[in-house]
């Protein structure tokens, strides 16, 4: 199932994600994408970098979609996060979810993007207009001054 | 606003919908997709028509939007509705709702699907296995014999 869960580095194809979990008995298909916004109260973004450690961010992005099913039984998910440079409007995430029935497919996404926040290594690189700063983990807790922290800190997933 | 909304009977191209609800200031997009489920209660559907009163179900579309930005604020809505003949894991509505933050569009995009069923006047006939049926309103609770209602029938909206 891995293969619906991946990091990449070029602009996300909202269509590869929507084809993965296509299917023929379902009815509703929910496609959820965060964006680079330009504004984070009051300050301007002029770009970002994002940043994972690829091997484990797509281990976790795949514990998520067996949470997933899990939780709502008939879901088939699809999880792609880019890293890299990202400009303004650019697609961070995109998250493809396919239920029989609607509701089921509005809960899964929404726990999926928390989920994807909670415990998938990626970190962003914010580049305001008047500094850089690292800042991670995805809940946005913390900042890293000096970077993202190291495989062997995190506790090797 | 209007072009936001409209009816179709084309297949549905999700990009030209969320290119309507992308802003720089944004950091969340939701889309919802409507397929045709080709197993519902165990009957199998062979494929779908679709029928509108156009200009009524854009303008009721258009409406929607408007209840959204009333309830969210800075929320963006686009929704198309395809009518003609639709077969299975074909996109039969599509619905992009952009937010600042993506609490929101998700509560928003559940609304606009419960609403369309409410208050658009879309038909569907079902070509099933073993017959044929005009299934509506949206919300399933009556099915006709003979064919959609007419338009004085409804009120003229």
């Amino acid at each position: 199932m891995e293969h619906n869960f991946w990091i990449t580095e070029e602009p996300i194809a909202l269509n590869d994600v929507i084809e993965k979990v296509t299917r023929r008995e379902v009815g509703a298909i929910n496609i959820f994408t965060g964006t680079v916004r330009e504004l984070t109260d009051g300050k301007r973004t002029l770009f970002l970098e994002y940043d994972a450690y690829k091997p484990m961010a797509e281990k976790k992005l795949a514990q998520i979609g067996q949470e997933i099913k899990e939780k709502w039984g008939d879901a088939e998910t699809a999880i792609v996060h880019r890293v890299g440079r990202l400009d303004i409007s650019d697609v961070a995430v995109a998250i493809a979810i396919s239920t029989p029935h609607r509701k089921a497919a509005f809960a899964a996404s929404s726990y999926a993007i928390d989920r994807i926040k909670e415990i998938v290594p990626i970190w962003k690189k914010e580049h305001w207009s008047d500094g850089t700063q690292w800042i991670g983990d995805q809940k946005e807790r913390h900042s890293y001054d000096k970077g993202i922290p190291t495989e062997e800190a995190m506790g090797n997933g």
